[in-house]
Protein backbone atom coordinates (compact mmCIF):
# COMPACT_ATOMS: atom_id res chain seq x y z
CA UNK A 1 0.00 0.00 0.00
CA UNK A 2 2.80 2.56 -1.07
CA UNK A 3 1.59 6.10 -1.41
CA UNK A 4 1.54 7.03 -4.99
CA UNK A 5 1.64 10.42 -6.64
CA UNK A 6 -2.06 11.07 -8.12
CA UNK A 7 -0.66 13.90 -10.33
CA UNK A 8 -0.35 17.71 -10.22
CA UNK A 9 -2.11 19.27 -7.78
CA UNK A 10 -3.52 16.02 -6.51
CA UNK A 11 -3.42 16.03 -2.62
CA UNK A 12 -1.06 12.87 -1.59
CA UNK A 13 -2.83 9.88 0.99
CA UNK A 14 -0.52 11.69 3.67
CA UNK A 15 -2.09 15.23 2.70
CA UNK A 16 -5.18 13.92 2.86
CA UNK A 17 -5.22 12.28 6.19
CA UNK A 18 -3.78 15.02 7.44
CA UNK A 19 -6.23 17.48 6.45
CA UNK A 20 -9.09 14.80 7.49
CA UNK A 21 -7.49 15.30 11.91
CA UNK A 22 -6.97 19.11 11.21
CA UNK A 23 -11.10 19.47 10.43
CA UNK A 24 -11.47 16.78 13.11
CA UNK A 25 -9.36 19.04 15.41
CA UNK A 26 -11.04 21.96 14.91
CA UNK A 27 -14.51 20.47 14.78
CA UNK A 28 -13.64 18.71 18.30
CA UNK A 29 -12.93 22.61 20.27
CA UNK A 30 -15.64 24.41 18.11
CA UNK A 31 -18.11 21.49 19.34
CA UNK A 32 -16.80 21.80 22.99
CA UNK A 33 -17.06 25.36 22.70
CA UNK A 34 -21.19 24.77 22.48
CA UNK A 35 -20.87 22.81 25.15
CA UNK A 36 -21.34 19.47 23.16
CA UNK A 37 -19.40 16.31 24.05
CA UNK A 38 -19.73 13.15 21.66
CA UNK A 39 -18.54 10.04 23.49
CA UNK A 40 -18.72 7.88 20.80
CA UNK A 41 -16.86 9.71 18.80
CA UNK A 42 -13.79 9.50 21.13
CA UNK A 43 -14.31 5.65 20.61
CA UNK A 44 -14.27 5.59 16.98
CA UNK A 45 -11.26 7.68 16.81
CA UNK A 46 -9.40 5.16 19.14
CA UNK A 47 -10.36 2.67 17.04
CA UNK A 48 -8.73 3.94 14.39
CA UNK A 49 -5.66 4.25 16.42
CA UNK A 50 -5.86 0.86 16.85
CA UNK A 51 -5.70 0.11 13.24
CA UNK A 52 -2.82 2.24 12.18
CA UNK A 53 -0.73 1.55 15.36
CA UNK A 54 -0.70 -2.55 14.19
CA UNK A 55 0.97 -1.40 11.20
CA UNK A 56 3.16 1.34 11.94
CA UNK A 57 6.39 2.08 12.48
CA UNK A 58 7.72 1.51 16.21
CA UNK A 59 7.03 5.20 17.39
CA UNK A 60 10.51 5.50 18.60
CA UNK A 61 12.27 3.91 15.48
CA UNK A 62 13.55 6.99 13.61
CA UNK A 63 13.12 5.86 9.75
CA UNK A 64 15.69 6.62 7.32
CA UNK A 65 15.08 7.11 3.38
CA UNK A 66 11.87 8.71 2.48
CA UNK A 67 11.01 10.41 5.92
CA UNK A 68 14.52 11.45 6.72
CA UNK A 69 14.84 13.16 3.41
CA UNK A 70 15.03 16.81 3.71
CA UNK A 71 11.41 16.47 1.39
CA UNK A 72 10.26 14.06 3.95
CA UNK A 73 11.28 16.31 7.06
CA UNK A 74 9.60 19.40 5.70
CA UNK A 75 6.60 17.85 4.37
CA UNK A 76 5.84 16.25 7.78
CA UNK A 77 7.02 19.48 9.65
CA UNK A 78 4.96 20.49 12.43
CA UNK A 79 4.59 24.11 11.65
CA UNK A 80 3.94 23.95 7.64
CA UNK A 81 4.19 20.16 6.76
CA UNK A 82 0.88 19.22 4.46
CA UNK A 83 1.05 15.66 5.99
CA UNK A 84 1.64 16.48 9.41
CA UNK A 85 -1.80 16.83 11.57
CA UNK A 86 -0.53 19.62 14.07
CA UNK A 87 0.86 21.65 11.71
CA UNK A 88 -0.91 24.87 10.78
CA UNK A 89 -2.60 25.07 7.39
CA UNK A 90 -0.26 27.62 4.96
CA UNK A 91 2.26 27.00 2.57
CA UNK A 92 5.41 29.18 1.99
CA UNK A 93 5.88 30.64 -1.44
CA UNK A 94 10.02 32.11 -2.35
CA UNK A 95 9.48 35.42 -3.89
CA UNK A 96 11.91 36.91 -6.68
CA UNK A 97 13.53 38.53 -4.28
CA UNK A 98 14.17 35.85 -1.96
CA UNK A 99 11.85 36.49 1.02
CA UNK A 100 9.33 33.56 1.97
CA UNK A 101 5.99 34.30 2.13
CA UNK A 102 2.63 32.71 3.15
CA UNK A 103 -0.97 33.53 4.17
CA UNK A 104 -2.60 31.88 7.17
CA UNK A 105 -5.57 32.05 8.94
CA UNK A 106 -5.40 30.39 12.14
CA UNK A 107 -8.12 28.48 13.79
CA UNK A 108 -9.23 27.87 17.03
CA UNK A 109 -6.72 24.61 18.57
CA UNK A 110 -3.71 27.52 17.66
CA UNK A 111 -5.59 30.14 20.20
CA UNK A 112 -3.75 31.71 23.54
CA UNK A 113 -5.58 34.12 24.95
CA UNK A 114 -9.31 34.40 23.84
CA UNK A 115 -9.74 34.70 20.08
CA UNK A 116 -5.75 35.54 19.74
CA UNK A 117 -2.97 33.36 18.18
CA UNK A 118 -0.90 31.77 21.11
CA UNK A 119 2.43 33.47 20.83
CA UNK A 120 4.46 30.79 20.96
CA UNK A 121 2.69 29.43 17.62
CA UNK A 122 3.75 32.76 16.01
CA UNK A 123 7.31 31.83 16.64
CA UNK A 124 7.01 28.45 15.41
CA UNK A 125 5.70 29.48 12.15
CA UNK A 126 8.57 32.20 11.89
CA UNK A 127 11.11 30.21 12.63
CA UNK A 128 10.29 28.51 9.26
CA UNK A 129 9.43 31.38 7.55
CA UNK A 130 13.31 32.57 7.60
CA UNK A 131 14.44 28.76 7.20
CA UNK A 132 13.08 29.09 3.75
CA UNK A 133 14.13 32.45 2.85
CA UNK A 134 17.82 31.35 4.33
CA UNK A 135 17.51 28.18 1.58
CA UNK A 136 16.81 30.19 -0.87
CA UNK A 137 20.00 32.41 -0.26
CA UNK A 138 21.79 29.39 0.41
CA UNK A 139 22.16 27.02 3.55
CA UNK A 140 19.76 27.25 5.77
CA UNK A 141 21.56 26.03 8.60
CA UNK A 142 20.07 25.47 12.29
CA UNK A 143 18.57 28.33 14.89
CA UNK A 144 20.70 28.93 17.31
CA UNK A 145 19.32 32.03 18.66
CA UNK A 146 15.47 33.68 17.70
CA UNK A 147 14.67 37.00 19.44
CA UNK A 148 10.87 36.74 19.25
CA UNK A 149 9.00 40.64 20.24
CA UNK A 150 5.04 40.50 20.27
CA UNK A 151 3.93 44.11 18.95
CA UNK A 152 0.25 43.45 19.10
CA UNK A 153 -2.41 40.85 19.44
CA UNK A 154 -2.72 38.51 16.27
CA UNK A 155 -6.51 37.97 15.88
CA UNK A 156 -7.54 34.30 15.25
CA UNK A 157 -9.63 33.59 11.50
CA UNK A 158 -8.05 36.67 10.12
CA UNK A 159 -5.39 36.34 7.16
CA UNK A 160 -2.46 36.89 8.43
CA UNK A 161 0.96 37.53 6.04
CA UNK A 162 3.84 36.05 7.01
CA UNK A 163 7.03 36.51 5.87
CA UNK A 164 10.73 35.40 6.35
CA UNK A 165 14.15 37.42 5.36
CA UNK A 166 17.53 36.84 4.65
CA UNK A 167 19.42 39.63 5.82
CA UNK A 168 22.87 38.82 6.13
CA UNK A 169 25.82 36.11 6.52
CA UNK A 170 28.76 35.80 7.84
CA UNK A 171 31.24 32.36 7.92
CA UNK A 172 28.75 29.96 9.19
CA UNK A 173 26.07 32.61 10.59
CA UNK A 174 23.52 33.43 8.91
CA UNK A 175 21.30 36.90 10.18
CA UNK A 176 17.44 36.43 9.14
CA UNK A 177 14.37 38.36 10.02
CA UNK A 178 10.52 37.58 10.21
CA UNK A 179 7.57 38.96 10.64
CA UNK A 180 3.60 38.63 11.17
CA UNK A 181 1.47 41.22 9.52
CA UNK A 182 -2.52 41.80 9.88
CA UNK A 183 -3.58 44.68 7.71
CA UNK A 184 -0.17 46.08 7.02
CA UNK A 185 0.33 46.05 10.23
CA UNK A 186 3.45 44.06 11.97
CA UNK A 187 2.44 41.78 15.16
CA UNK A 188 4.83 39.91 15.66
CA UNK A 189 8.84 40.50 14.51
CA UNK A 190 11.62 37.67 15.28
CA UNK A 191 15.17 38.13 14.47
CA UNK A 192 17.27 34.78 14.52
CA UNK A 193 20.78 33.52 13.93
CA UNK A 194 21.36 30.63 12.43
CA UNK A 195 24.27 28.72 11.88
CA UNK A 196 24.97 26.79 9.02
CA UNK A 197 27.41 23.57 8.53
CA UNK A 198 29.95 24.92 6.02
CA UNK A 199 30.95 28.34 5.48
CA UNK A 200 28.35 30.34 3.46
CA UNK A 201 30.45 32.65 1.27
CA UNK B 1 -24.92 16.69 26.16
CA UNK B 2 -22.62 19.10 28.47
CA UNK B 3 -19.51 17.78 29.68
CA UNK B 4 -19.90 16.32 33.60
CA UNK B 5 -16.90 16.30 35.70
CA UNK B 6 -16.76 12.24 36.51
CA UNK B 7 -14.66 12.44 39.21
CA UNK B 8 -10.91 13.27 40.50
CA UNK B 9 -8.70 11.38 38.21
CA UNK B 10 -11.40 10.56 35.52
CA UNK B 11 -10.42 12.50 32.53
CA UNK B 12 -13.74 14.70 30.74
CA UNK B 13 -15.48 13.67 27.65
CA UNK B 14 -12.92 16.48 26.33
CA UNK B 15 -9.60 15.11 27.14
CA UNK B 16 -10.92 11.90 26.18
CA UNK B 17 -11.48 13.04 22.40
CA UNK B 18 -7.82 15.31 22.08
CA UNK B 19 -6.29 12.10 23.58
CA UNK B 20 -8.05 9.78 21.20
CA UNK B 21 -6.74 12.27 18.19
CA UNK B 22 -3.29 12.67 19.31
CA UNK B 23 -2.65 8.79 19.44
CA UNK B 24 -4.53 8.89 15.57
CA UNK B 25 -1.72 11.76 14.92
CA UNK B 26 1.25 9.85 15.82
CA UNK B 27 -0.23 6.69 14.08
CA UNK B 28 -0.47 8.06 10.61
CA UNK B 29 3.05 9.69 10.98
CA UNK B 30 4.56 6.31 12.19
CA UNK B 31 2.48 4.58 9.33
CA UNK B 32 3.47 6.51 6.84
CA UNK B 33 7.45 6.02 7.93
CA UNK B 34 6.39 2.79 6.92
CA UNK B 35 5.23 3.61 3.95
CA UNK B 36 1.68 2.65 4.75
CA UNK B 37 -0.96 4.57 3.01
CA UNK B 38 -4.65 3.70 4.61
CA UNK B 39 -7.23 6.14 2.28
CA UNK B 40 -10.69 4.83 3.89
CA UNK B 41 -9.42 6.17 7.35
CA UNK B 42 -9.52 9.42 6.37
CA UNK B 43 -12.87 9.05 4.85
CA UNK B 44 -13.81 7.85 8.47
CA UNK B 45 -12.18 10.44 10.06
CA UNK B 46 -13.94 13.50 7.53
CA UNK B 47 -17.21 11.50 8.41
CA UNK B 48 -16.28 12.43 11.81
CA UNK B 49 -15.38 15.93 11.32
CA UNK B 50 -18.64 16.32 9.25
CA UNK B 51 -21.11 14.96 12.80
CA UNK B 52 -19.38 17.31 15.00
CA UNK B 53 -19.50 20.66 12.73
CA UNK B 54 -22.69 20.10 12.29
CA UNK B 55 -23.34 20.80 16.11
CA UNK B 56 -20.59 23.31 16.20
CA UNK B 57 -20.10 26.60 17.24
CA UNK B 58 -18.87 28.97 14.05
CA UNK B 59 -15.02 28.57 13.72
CA UNK B 60 -15.24 32.70 13.76
CA UNK B 61 -17.31 32.90 16.62
CA UNK B 62 -15.48 33.87 20.07
CA UNK B 63 -17.47 32.20 22.46
CA UNK B 64 -17.62 33.23 25.88
CA UNK B 65 -18.44 31.26 28.82
CA UNK B 66 -16.64 28.12 29.55
CA UNK B 67 -13.85 29.00 26.54
CA UNK B 68 -13.50 32.34 27.57
CA UNK B 69 -12.95 32.05 31.28
CA UNK B 70 -8.82 31.35 32.68
CA UNK B 71 -9.35 27.61 33.41
CA UNK B 72 -11.25 27.26 29.77
CA UNK B 73 -8.25 29.02 27.81
CA UNK B 74 -5.64 26.78 29.89
CA UNK B 75 -7.04 23.44 29.39
CA UNK B 76 -7.60 24.23 25.26
CA UNK B 77 -4.14 25.68 25.36
CA UNK B 78 -2.11 24.61 22.08
CA UNK B 79 1.05 23.69 24.24
CA UNK B 80 -0.07 21.89 26.96
CA UNK B 81 -4.04 21.84 27.15
CA UNK B 82 -5.35 18.65 27.88
CA UNK B 83 -8.31 19.26 25.77
CA UNK B 84 -6.56 20.37 22.88
CA UNK B 85 -5.43 17.70 20.16
CA UNK B 86 -2.12 19.57 18.54
CA UNK B 87 -0.80 20.19 22.23
CA UNK B 88 1.94 18.74 23.74
CA UNK B 89 1.14 15.87 26.39
CA UNK B 90 2.44 17.64 29.30
CA UNK B 91 1.01 19.05 33.00
CA UNK B 92 2.75 21.60 34.45
CA UNK B 93 3.73 21.30 38.23
CA UNK B 94 4.07 24.33 40.48
CA UNK B 95 6.95 23.76 42.56
CA UNK B 96 7.67 25.36 46.53
CA UNK B 97 10.17 27.53 44.73
CA UNK B 98 8.01 29.13 42.51
CA UNK B 99 9.18 27.21 39.53
CA UNK B 100 7.20 25.19 37.24
CA UNK B 101 7.96 21.75 36.17
CA UNK B 102 6.90 19.56 33.71
CA UNK B 103 8.25 16.23 32.01
CA UNK B 104 7.48 15.26 28.09
CA UNK B 105 8.48 12.57 25.74
CA UNK B 106 7.84 14.54 22.09
CA UNK B 107 6.37 11.94 19.69
CA UNK B 108 6.80 11.97 15.98
CA UNK B 109 4.63 15.14 15.38
CA UNK B 110 6.87 17.42 16.68
CA UNK B 111 9.55 16.22 14.32
CA UNK B 112 11.94 19.14 13.29
CA UNK B 113 15.40 17.28 11.48
CA UNK B 114 15.00 13.64 12.03
CA UNK B 115 14.90 12.12 15.44
CA UNK B 116 15.53 15.89 17.04
CA UNK B 117 12.39 17.75 18.53
CA UNK B 118 11.41 21.30 16.13
CA UNK B 119 13.29 24.14 17.63
CA UNK B 120 9.80 26.78 16.87
CA UNK B 121 8.13 24.21 19.75
CA UNK B 122 10.26 23.86 22.80
CA UNK B 123 10.01 27.96 22.23
CA UNK B 124 6.26 27.23 22.51
CA UNK B 125 6.53 25.03 25.32
CA UNK B 126 8.90 27.05 27.45
CA UNK B 127 6.47 30.16 26.64
CA UNK B 128 4.00 28.82 28.93
CA UNK B 129 6.20 27.13 31.48
CA UNK B 130 6.95 30.56 32.22
CA UNK B 131 3.92 31.81 32.38
CA UNK B 132 2.70 29.07 34.39
CA UNK B 133 5.88 30.23 36.90
CA UNK B 134 4.99 33.80 37.00
CA UNK B 135 1.41 33.00 37.87
CA UNK B 136 2.57 31.82 41.14
CA UNK B 137 4.27 35.17 41.75
CA UNK B 138 1.39 36.92 40.74
CA UNK B 139 -0.01 38.04 37.36
CA UNK B 140 1.43 36.23 34.57
CA UNK B 141 0.82 39.33 32.21
CA UNK B 142 1.54 38.65 28.06
CA UNK B 143 4.56 37.50 26.68
CA UNK B 144 6.75 40.71 24.94
CA UNK B 145 10.00 39.48 24.13
CA UNK B 146 11.37 36.02 23.91
CA UNK B 147 15.04 34.89 23.35
CA UNK B 148 15.69 31.27 22.65
CA UNK B 149 18.90 29.99 22.61
CA UNK B 150 19.46 26.68 21.24
CA UNK B 151 22.55 24.98 22.72
CA UNK B 152 22.05 21.11 21.68
CA UNK B 153 19.37 19.13 20.15
CA UNK B 154 16.87 17.91 22.05
CA UNK B 155 16.31 14.23 20.74
CA UNK B 156 12.18 12.90 20.22
CA UNK B 157 10.86 9.85 22.41
CA UNK B 158 13.24 10.68 25.42
CA UNK B 159 12.14 12.35 28.64
CA UNK B 160 12.87 16.37 28.57
CA UNK B 161 12.82 18.27 31.80
CA UNK B 162 10.66 21.86 31.08
CA UNK B 163 11.42 23.92 33.67
CA UNK B 164 10.12 28.00 34.07
CA UNK B 165 11.75 30.61 36.43
CA UNK B 166 10.24 33.93 37.48
CA UNK B 167 13.29 35.77 38.26
CA UNK B 168 11.84 39.35 38.74
CA UNK B 169 9.43 42.00 38.66
CA UNK B 170 9.47 45.84 38.17
CA UNK B 171 6.25 47.70 37.33
CA UNK B 172 4.55 46.05 35.18
CA UNK B 173 7.29 44.20 33.34
CA UNK B 174 7.83 40.14 34.69
CA UNK B 175 11.33 38.96 33.69
CA UNK B 176 11.52 34.66 33.78
CA UNK B 177 13.78 32.09 32.24
CA UNK B 178 12.58 28.37 30.95
CA UNK B 179 15.09 25.59 30.12
CA UNK B 180 14.72 22.35 28.46
CA UNK B 181 16.93 19.81 30.05
CA UNK B 182 18.06 16.26 28.86
CA UNK B 183 19.95 13.58 31.08
CA UNK B 184 20.84 16.94 33.31
CA UNK B 185 21.89 18.65 30.71
CA UNK B 186 20.40 22.11 29.01
CA UNK B 187 19.11 21.80 25.71
CA UNK B 188 17.39 25.09 25.09
CA UNK B 189 16.99 28.26 27.42
CA UNK B 190 14.35 30.63 27.32
CA UNK B 191 14.90 34.67 28.81
CA UNK B 192 11.71 36.53 28.20
CA UNK B 193 10.00 39.66 29.59
CA UNK B 194 6.28 39.82 29.99
CA UNK B 195 4.13 42.49 30.67
CA UNK B 196 1.11 42.58 33.24
CA UNK B 197 -1.58 44.96 33.04
CA UNK B 198 -1.28 46.08 36.88
CA UNK B 199 1.84 46.74 38.42
CA UNK B 200 3.27 43.75 40.08
CA UNK B 201 4.08 45.36 43.25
Amino acid sequence: MSEVDSGPGVPLAAEVAAQAVRRLTSAILDARARGVSNPDVSEKISALADRLEAVAAHPHECVTGEIGTQVGVLERSPVSGPKNPVAVPLRFERCEDGSSLAHAEFPRQYQGPPGIVHGGISGLVLDVAMAVANRTAGPAGMTAEMTLRYLRPTPLHTEVTVRGRHLRAEGRKVWSQGTFEVDGEPTVVCDALFITKEHVQ
